[in-house]
C-alpha cells in the first residue's frame, strides 16, 4: 500500500496528472473488485433519466489479468529500483571515502584521456594511448596498497612477457619461414599453460595473480602480433610506456588525493573488532543474567562478535595489500602486518566461544534463583573485567602506545577468574545449607546437577574465553614490541615501576594499592 | 645440512664436477672454521721437505664474508625455488583438474590466435583480433560458472557502454565543435564515477562487478577514440564481435572439454564438510576420553572442522557462480544453490561449538576416574550417533536421494541425548554413594563441582552440538524438498511406512523394532 502512495507522490512530482488519475482508478477498482469477489457485491448503474438500470457483473477477462500483470511488473521494477537506490545511498552515507574514491577514478580517467585530446601528447605515445586509459580503469583500486600491487604486477608482467616475446620472436625469425609459426604458436601454448598453472600455487595466487595474467596476455599479444607488425620492438616499448603513464597517474591520484591505506584500514579494523568483542562479552552476560527483555540497541551491540567471525578474508586481503604500501602515518614500510592476522585469529577463537556461550543464553535457566544470584555477580564481574582488558588492548593497538593500566586490568581479570572458581567450588555445599534452611525437616540433599548445567557451562565458557583473551594479550604484546609501540608517558606508571623495583616480591600488592589510589 | 646434500646430488645429476669439488671444499672449510673459532684450533702445514712449518691463523676477512654471503644467497634461492616447485607439484597432484584447466587455456588461446595467423579470418575481423585474445586470457576462469559470469558481464558491459558511447558521441557531434570535447570529457567523468560507485553496492559487487568495470573501460575507450577514429560505429561493432568470438571460444572449451562446474563443486564441498564434521566430532570425543596419545592420522582427522570454519568465502563464491550455469548432471538450471549456503552456515555453527569443545580437551581432567567412566560411555555414544546423523546427511546430499535410515539415526541421537541427561542427573547422588562405599566412616559429602567442571562443560557442549545438528537436518530437508531429491527405494522402508500408518501412536517403537531387524 505504502508503495502505491510513494509512487503517487513521485508521479505528482513529475506532474503527470493523467497517470495519477489512472492509478487511483485502478486502485479503487482493485479494492472494490476484491469486495465483489468476497461478498458477491454487484454494481448498479442508474442511467440519468432513471428509466433503466443495468447490472455490471465483475469481469476477470484476459485483458484485466494482463493489465494487472503489467501493473504488478511495473510496481515490482519501481520497488526494486527504489531499494537499489536506498542501498546505494546507505553505502555512500556509511563510508563517504567510497564517494571520494569514485571521484578520484573520474579525475584519473579524465587526466589520462588528455593524452588523447592534446595533439602534442598524442603524437608522443601514438595510437596506443588507449592502453593508458585501459590501465587506469583496470588497476585503480580502493586502497593504495591494492593499486600499487596491481600496477607493479602489471608493469612487471608486461615487461617480462614483452622481453620474452621479443626473444622468442627473434629465435623464430632466425629459424626459417617454415618453423616460425610453429615456434610462435607452441611458445604461446606452453607459456600460457605454465603461467596459468602458476596462478594455482598459493604464494603466487596471493601476491602475483594479476601479474601472471598480464604476463600471459602480453606474451600472447606480442607473440601473435609479431607475426604481422614489423616494428615489434616499438609495439612492446609503446605498450610498456603507456602502462607506466597510466599506472603512475593512478598512483599519484591514489596516494596524494585523500589516500585510503590498506594498512591503516587493517589497523583500525582489528582494533574495532576488539571493541566489538568487548561489547559482545558484556552484552552476552548481561543478557543472560538479566530478567527483562533487552532493547534493540544492546542486542545489536552484543551481536558484534559475528563481524569478528566473518572478518578473516577482509583481514587477509588488507594485510596482503598493506605490505606493498610505503611508510604512512605511524606505519613504517616494514610494519609487521602479519602480526595483525595473528591477533585476528586469536580474536576469532574468542568469538567461537562467545558463539557457543550464545547457545547457552537461549536455553532456559532452571537453576534456583539464589544460585543464579550467587553466580551472576562473579560472572558479570568477570565479563566486565575481560571486556576491560579487550578495550584496553584495542586502545593500545589503536594509539600504538603501551598502556599503564593494562597490567592492572589483567590482574583484575585473573582475580575475577579466581573468584568464579571459588564460587563454583563453594556451590554444592552452599546448596545443601540453603536447602536445610528452607526446609529443616528433610535430609541434606544436593540439587540435581542438571538444573544448574547451563549456568555452569556458561561460567566454564567464560573461563575459557579468559584463557583465549590471554593468548590475545600475548600476540598484541608481540605486535607492540615488533612495531616498537611508544612507551607509557604517564607519571604514575613511572612511580609504580620504581616502587616495583624496590619491592620486587610485593609487585602484586603494589598494583592493587595503586589501583585504589 | 640436508639442503647441501640435496644440492650436491642435483649437481651430480647435471655433471658439473668442478662445482661439487668447490662445494665440498667450502663445506669442509666452514666446518673447520667453526671449530677454529670455538676451540682456538690452528692449522699447521708441514712442507714436503720437513724443514719448516707455518701456522695458518683462521682469517675472516672481507672476501670470505662476501663469499659466505654469496653462497648463502645462492643456497637460499635454490631452496626457495625447490620449495616452490614442491608446492606446485603438490597442487597438481592434489587436483589434476587444475592441470586440465591449464591445458584448456592453452588450447583456447591457440585456437583464437588462428584468427591472426589465417589470412581470410584475419581480414574478417581486422586488426581488432587482439581483442579476442585479450578476452580469452581475461575471462577464462576455473569453473564454467565463473567463465559464464565473466563472459556475459563482459558482453553486456561492452554492448551497453558501446551503445551509450555512440549515442553520446552523436549528441556531442551535433552540438558544435566548441562543446564537443566538453560533453565527451564530462560524460566520461560522470559515467566513470557513477559506475565505480555502483561497484560498491553489494548486489552489483556480487554479480556484476566485472561488467561495471568493462562498462567504464569500453565507454572511456569508445568515447575517447570517437574524437579521432572517424568510423566509430565500426570500432564499437568490431570490438563487440571479437569479444563474442573470444567469449564463445572460452565457453565452448570450458563447457565441452572436461568441464568443471561450480555447482557440482559446491555440492560436493558441502557434503564433504559434513563428513569432516562427523570425523571431527568422533575424533574430538575419542581424544578427550582416551588416555593414550593420539596418532598423527586421527589428529589430522579431528582437525577437519577447521576447514568448515574457513569455507564461507569459498561457498559464497561457488554459489554465486553456480547460478549462472546451465543444467548439468543432476542439477537443473534453477537448482536451489542458496540453500547450500544455509547448510554451510548451520554446519559452521556446529563447528564453533566443536572449537569450544576443543578448548575443554586441552584442559586436564581432574575428575575421579569413576565419574569419567560414568560419563565417557554416554558421551562417546552421543558423539558416535551425532556423527552417524551427519554422515547420513552427507550421504543424502551427495547422492541426492532421501535416506531410509536417517530417521533411525536421529532417533538414536535423541535417545543418546536423553541418556546423557540421565547420566548427568544421577551424577551427584552417585558421587555420594560411591564415596560412602570407599570411606564409610565420613559423612556423605559431595565432590566439589570444580573437579567435574570441564567434564560437565564438555557434555553440555555435546548436547548443544546436537541441537545445532538438528537445525542442519532441517535445512538439509528443505534442500531435499526444494531440489526434489529422489525418494527412498528401499523395500524395508515402504514396509515401515505401512506399519507406521497402521499404528500411528507407536511409531517410535516400530522404528526401534525395525532397527533391531
Amino acid at each position: 500500500m505504502l508503495d502505491i502512495y510513494f509512487i503517487l507522490l513521485l508521479t505528482v512530482m513529475i506532474k503527470n496528472r493523467d497517470f495519477i488519475m489512472m492509478m487511483m482508478m485502478y486502485k479503487t477498482i482493485m479494492m472494490v473488485n476484491n469486495k465483489a469477489v468476497s461478498g458477491g457485491l454487484e454494481w448498479r448503474v442508474r442511467v440519468a433519466d432513471g428509466s433503466s438500470s443495468a447490472v455490471l457483473v465483475p469481469e476477470s477477462g484476459i485483458f484485466e489479468r494482463i493489465w494487472q500483470g503489467i501493473i504488478g511488473l511495473v510496481f515490482g521494477i519501481i520497488r526494486k529500483v527504489r531499494n537499489f537506490f536506498a542501498k546505494a545511498w546507505d553505502v555512500g552515507v556509511d563510508d563517504p571515502r567510497k564517494i571520494m574514491h569514485c571521484l578520484k577514478v573520474g579525475v584519473a580517467l579524465t587526466v589520462v584521456s588528455l593524452f588523447y585530446y592534446m595533439r602534442p601528447l598524442y603524437q608522443g605515445v601514438g595510437g596506443n594511448a588507449m592502453w593508458a586509459v585501459l590501465t587506469v580503469v583496470v588497476i585503480f583500486e580502493y586502497t593504495v596498497g591494492a593499486t600499487l600491487c596491481k600496477s607493479l604486477n602489471r608493469a612487471t608482467g608486461t615487461f617480462l612477457a614483452g622481453a620474452l616475446a621479443v626473444g622468442v620472436h627473434w629465435v623464430a625469425s632466425q629459424s626459417g619461414e617454415r618453423f616460425e609459426p610453429i615456434i610462435l604458436r607452441s611458445s604461446v601454448f606452453i607459456l600460457a599453460t605454465s603461467a596459468t598453472f602458476s596462478r594455482f600455487i598459493p604464494v603466487v595466487k596471493a601476491r602475483f595473480d594479476y601479474g601472471a595474467m598480464i604476463f600471459i596476455l602480453t606474451f600472447s599479444l606480442v607473440a601473435i602480433s609479431g607475426y604481422r607488425v614489423d616494428n615489434l620492438f616499438n609495439l612492446a616499448q609503446e605498450r610498456l610506456s603507456t602502462i607506466v603513464i597510466g599506472g603512475s597517474m593512478c598512483l599519484l591520484v591514489s596516494m596524494f588525493i585523500c589516500p585510503i591505506w590498506a594498512g591503516q584500514d587493517l589497523h583500525f579494523l582489528v582494533a574495532r573488532n576488539m571493541e566489538k568483542m568487548a561489547n559482545s562479552l558484556d552484552g552476552c552476560v548481561a543478557e543472560y543474567f538479566k530478567d527483562s527483555e533487552s532493547d534493540e540497541e544492546s542486542r545489536k551491540n552484543f551481536q558484534g562478535y559475528k563481524c569478528v567471525l566473518n572478518s578473516k578474508a577482509t583481514e587477509e586481503a588488507l594485510a596482503n595489500f598493506a605490505r606493498w604500501e610505503p611508510a604512512h602515518g605511524n606505519f613504517s614500510f616494514r610494519h609487521p602486518w602479519k602480526q595483525y592476522l595473528k591477533i585476528g585469529a586469536s580474536l576469532r577463537s574468542c568469538a567461537y566461544c562467545i558463539e557457543a556461550l550464545n547457545g547457552c543464553i537461549n536455553s532456559e535457566i532452571l537453576a534456583p534463583e539464589f544460585i543464579k544470584e550467587h553466580l551472576s555477580g562473579v560472572s558479570t564481574r568477570l565479563a566486565s573485567h575481560s571486556s576491560t582488558v579487550l578495550k584496553e588492548l584495542a586502545h593500545i593497538t589503536k594509539t600504538m602506545r603501551r598502556s599503564s593500566t593494562l597490567d592492572f586490568a589483567i590482574e583484575d581479570m585473573k582475580s575475577a577468574v579466581e573468584d568464579l572458581h571459588d564460587a563454583l567450588k563453594s556451590l554444592p555445599s552452599q546448596l545443601e545449607v540453603d536447602e536445610k534452611k528452607t526446609d529443616p525437616i528433610t535430609q541434606p540433599t544436593s540439587i540435581p546437577l542438571i538444573e544448574v548445567l547451563p549456568l555452569i557451562t556458561a561460567s566454564s565458557l567464560m573461563v575459557e574465553i579468559t584463557t583465549r583473551i590471554e593468548r590475545t594479550i600475548v600476540v598484541v604484546n608481540e605486535l607492540a614490541s615488533l612495531a616498537k609501540f611508544k612507551p607509557v608517558k604517564d607519571k604514575k606508571t613511572k612511580q609504580s615501576k620504581v616502587t616495583n623495583k624496590n619491592r620486587p616480591d610485593q609487585g602484586q600488592d603494589t598494583i592493587k594499592t595503586l589501583q585504589m589510589v
